[in-house]
């Protein structure tokens, strides 16, 4: 194995030329074979595991920097950096993660998890290196589907004017997590299929030359914008003043650091092009490259799931009745910023194409669009997760509230995600929506009360969003199905002297301490809350009659959460009551299993049932 | 005067085609003279006269909607929509505001303030058209800096795959606020300078077709990227699929409503590149055009402010310290997003060109690269209005904090800001700012706190944010300049009985307030805040053992802010202390005079004094 003799970096400039792709094909049996057990993102990363190589045979780590965009594609580079070990805790509580950390390592220069960052990153970098007189190389790594996002060109904007070396690798599968959208992916496209036009270009420049038309030739070349328009492609980034080069073959190796090393030449921005098929090497991931993006554990031989699903998700429930509710509304229609798979939102795409938008990776515009949507007097759902959401507060409050617009925003892998990590945690919507005038939230507890909630909000007459988490619906509590009322409230054991109001999934969580509370000896009430914002201050003012202690669950942090707002309430209204608030703490939650986290974090029922004991000891 | 005879919408296609021009001069006379009075934006207005006359004259509103985008241009707009008599009171409390605002006219179809989210919202205006089978025009009406924000993109990356028709017009001033940056621009301007060169593509064009090489040239046409690219500008967005015609003379009303009448007619989202001239009309306007940006009132024969600025900003003394800590530490750098001047970085940007970088509307790309050159070794400084840091939320929770890198946020204009109105108020950063993990904040009380805090900030080792209000600086309270200590609040008068803890600007109303209540026979102490993340928890603890009722302060609303994280801590550790939170409510607040406006939301001094002499009241 030569895997076996890279213990670091740069040692994989001890393989021979000629054994590169033997590399490669052990890069990717270790990649499908660890994968299929932990999990993790498999297409990607057999994408550009020559593409890495190649970087790590151009450069020199750790002076040299890498930053991946979104960061999902750094297995090779792990690979390559010393972390072969790590793989066997790829994403698990206390070890590795699937994304670039610097805490886990010198050659990991700048943490990422969302998308179209890089660029920004990679140019601060190269700014404090000129500024430091420093003279390293930096390169950003992006894919086609991260240029969907306004902060690329933002980005692309500010590097054009660069005098200095800085690459961008465009890694090009035509692929964002589903397929790509939009004008940008049809400019590659454009690129990527010229290759006998740019024949003919330079056919044209070579006749022009040849003929007596070259004095025409030569001014234009004074002119601007140059002949280069005549033979280049990619000359939107040229025209913008960054050095374009390629398309070149993402898994040939040699010609990718015969690039490189032009590329470290140029005194400007660069965009090197770099053409990738995402799954690379293996036969379902090339097919099906959506499923295999995130993959759960596999089958190595079949590629299928080792664990098939049996339960449905809140996404699945999500998912039927946005099909359902089409068919009832013809002024719904539905966005999703590139997880048509992910928010469950594709059976509504195939149902109702025409009412279906994937923008691409770019929630900033989905949420304006929305609110133009509802404007111009239709009924638009937003499906997005919790942590992608963070990028459109600015429009959520500028866009969506200030008018009062019907935009329904369905939220999900909200709370602790898992094994994705601090990035891709959901445990700050409750805090950034609430601050937000005119905005409502609600978080259903099983999976009939998601369907409740939906079919509600696309009713109401304002900004509404619901928040639900990955994973396995919550199927107890059937009965409990009283009809959604705005700003109430629900009663699922009314009792005396502690109650739990509980948001969300916090109510499952809620039943488990319950149980235990009744064990010791005392009696527990539990409301299920419902509604976020506006908080029911009648049923806080009711429970607080015949309870003394009222503790909030929530799967948020504290800092503008529900446990603020009832604690708010609760002061100048109910101050003999004794209050507890259940929260995650101020502190960015790390990858592992949601068990584990809830755990660490102290929102899982054990910690609640100690914390509520502990209250009752100190007030006898 | 023709302009009176505009009661209206449509009223100006009774204006015969040989008056256009002297209707043209009204309106610029009239907007002159009135925003002299009143102040206002100036330059873009002037610059959009024949625009907005061309787009009425060619539109039949209120069917066909107008997206303007950012929307301080639509003044002119305003004025052929029957809001002659609203310059009275323009931006005035009560009066008509500053912005399009659909509850001010129906001829304003959405609501604009920030950048950039013209095309997202006009694209969802046009497929909610298209879906309901309607056949009204849409037209978004952004300026070449809002070009320049990331949204605007993703929007365009959108736009391209429409099958009907939209217009986008391109009002080209070559400026955002102050100077237009970057790689867009230089392309646009390559297409602006593009005359000649034009001329000359036309010119081998038709060579071509003459000469022998007319099969190349066919050839060449049948390949996908066709034979356009040798003659048209623009050529990066007809690429992506997005119609371009111009550049045409932005003041020339005839070849105005010609190249609309083109534009209606493509099945696709069109382009119309206009070139205008900021400030056209009114000579100081023209020579200084940030300045008349948003302009104070100003002598019409002068262009001086009528009201010469004698005291100190806020921006002033973030401006004078950046020069001076700029020389002693070679490692600073400092980011603005298009506000050189309103921010106060020119004179830093004068004295070390190469440390400072003005990224255009960029806020999203404007933080990730400060957390790159934070990363790189820098210490960066991103000096940025409040409610524009709204768009920066995720990059500074995913960027920044995770990565606890120290980057310092200047935030001016936080709190109210006046005559913007509701779009700019900086009244939810303390909310936002809060619930991120590793964040920090600061608010200083007067002008040399705020030198202080810089001081401060740019030694911390993480993520710092200083927040400070518009306009003059509080120049009292001098002699209180106990050295700024990690998390740590000030007594300003430590007596006993109530407490006022404020936050930055509040501490000059708490002055106010003592003295009322001392004159009511009130004994009554004053904390200055100075951190509202973390709170200091140990004055708190002091304050509650001589004190009965504490009163928090803060211009910001109540979810997230101070006075919850205040009442947090109090109920657990000082449960007997009377609690009283003064903040903004959870509304949007309009535009108006600052003093006005803080009656209205109830953080002045009478209110709070009222409100605390209820609770003496209660308590006795």
């Amino acid at each position: 194995m030569i895997l076996e003799t890279i213990e670091k970096e740069n040692d994989i400039k001890n393989v021979k030329p000629e054994d590169w792709n033997q590399l490669a094909e052990e890069i990717r049996e270790f990649l499908i074979n660890k994968i299929s057990v932990t999990g993790g993102h498999l297409g990607s990363n057999l994408g550009a595991v020559e593409l890495t190589m190649a970087l790590h045979l151009s450069l020199n780590l750790p002076q040299d920097k890498i930053v991946w965009d979104v960061g999902h594609q750094s297995y090779t580079h792990k690979l390559l950096t010393g972390r072969r070990a790590g793989f066997e805790n790829l994403r698990k509580y206390g070890g590795m993660s699937g994304f670039p950390k610097r805490k886990e390592s010198e050659c990991d220069c700048f943490d990422t998890g969302h998308s179209s960052t890089s660029i920004s990153a990679g140019l601060g970098l190269v700014k404090a290196r000129d500024l430091k007189n420093e003279t390293h190389t930096i390169v950003s790594v992006l894919g086609d589907g991260s240029l969907t996002g306004g902060m690329a060109y933002e980005a692309l904007n500010n590097a054009s004017r660069l005098k200095k070396n800085f690459i961008i690798v465009l890694n090009d599968n035509n692929m964002s997590i589903s397929e790509n959208v939009g004008g940008v992916s049809k400019y590659l496209n454009n690129i990527r299929t010229a290759d006998k036009y740019l024949d003919m270009k330079e056919g044209i420049y070579n006749s022009l030359m040849e003929s007596n038309l070259e004095p025409i030739v030569t001014s234009i070349r004074r002119a601007k914008s140059s002949v280069k328009q005549l033979v280049i492609p990619g000359m939107f980034f040229e025209d913008m003043g960054i050095t374009y080069l390629g398309p070149v073959d993402g898994h040939n190796i040699n010609a990718l650091m015969k690039v490189f090393r032009e590329a470290k030449r140029c005194k400007s921005a660069v965009i090197v092009h770099v053409i990738t098929q995402k799954g690379r090497g293996f036969a379902p991931a090339e097919k099906h490259p959506a499923r295999f993006h995130g993959a759960e554990p596999f089958d190595v031989d079949t590629g299928l799931p080792l664990t098939p699903k049996t339960k449905s998700t809140y996404t699945d429930v999500f998912s039927t009745v946005m099909c359902k509710l089409g068919d009832r509304y013809e002024d719904i229609v539905a966005i999703t910023a590139a997880m048509p798979d992910g928010t469950g939102l594709k059976r509504f795409r195939n149902m109702y194409p025409d009412r279906f938008f994937d923008v691409g990776i770019a929630e900033e515009h989905a949420v304006t669009f929305a609110a133009g949507l509802a404007a111009g007097g239709l009924r638009p759902v937003v499906a997005v997760y919790s942590s992608f959401l963070q990028r459109a507060y600015d429009q959520i409050l500028h866009d969506v509230c200030i008018q009062n617009l019907p935009v329904v925003f369905a939220i999900d892998r909200a709370g602790l995600v898992g094994s994705d990590g601090e990035t891709h945690q959901g445990i700050f919507d409750l805090s950034y929506l609430s601050s937000i005038p005119n905005m409502h939230i609600m978080a259903p507890k099983n999976k009939w009360e998601l369907s409740d909630m939906i079919k509600f909000a696309i009713e109401f007459h304002g900004p509404m969003a619901i928040r639900y988490p990955r994973g396995e619906a919550y199927d107890g509590l059937r009965e409990n199905r009283e009809p959604i009322c705005f700003g109430k409230a629900e009663w699922i054991y009314h009792e005396k002297e502690i109650v739990l109001v509980a948001v969300g999934s916090m109510v499952k969580t809620a039943l488990t301490v319950r149980e235990e509370l009744i064990k010791k000896g005392c009696a527990c009430s539990i409301i299920n809350a419902r509604f976020v914002k506006p908080i029911d201050t009648e049923i806080l003012e009711e429970a607080s009659t015949d309870h003394q202690i009222i503790v909030t669950l929530e799967e948020n942090v504290a800092s503008g959460g529900f446990g603020e707002k009832v604690r708010d309430y609760m002061d100048s209204h109910c101050p003999h009551v004794n209050l507890l608030n259940i929260h995650i703490p101020d502190e960015y939650v790390e990858h592992g299993n949601v068990e584990i986290l809830r755990r660490e974090v102290g929102i899982d029922a054990g910690t609640v049932i100690d914390k509520i004991l502990t209250i009752c000891e100190n007030r006898q």
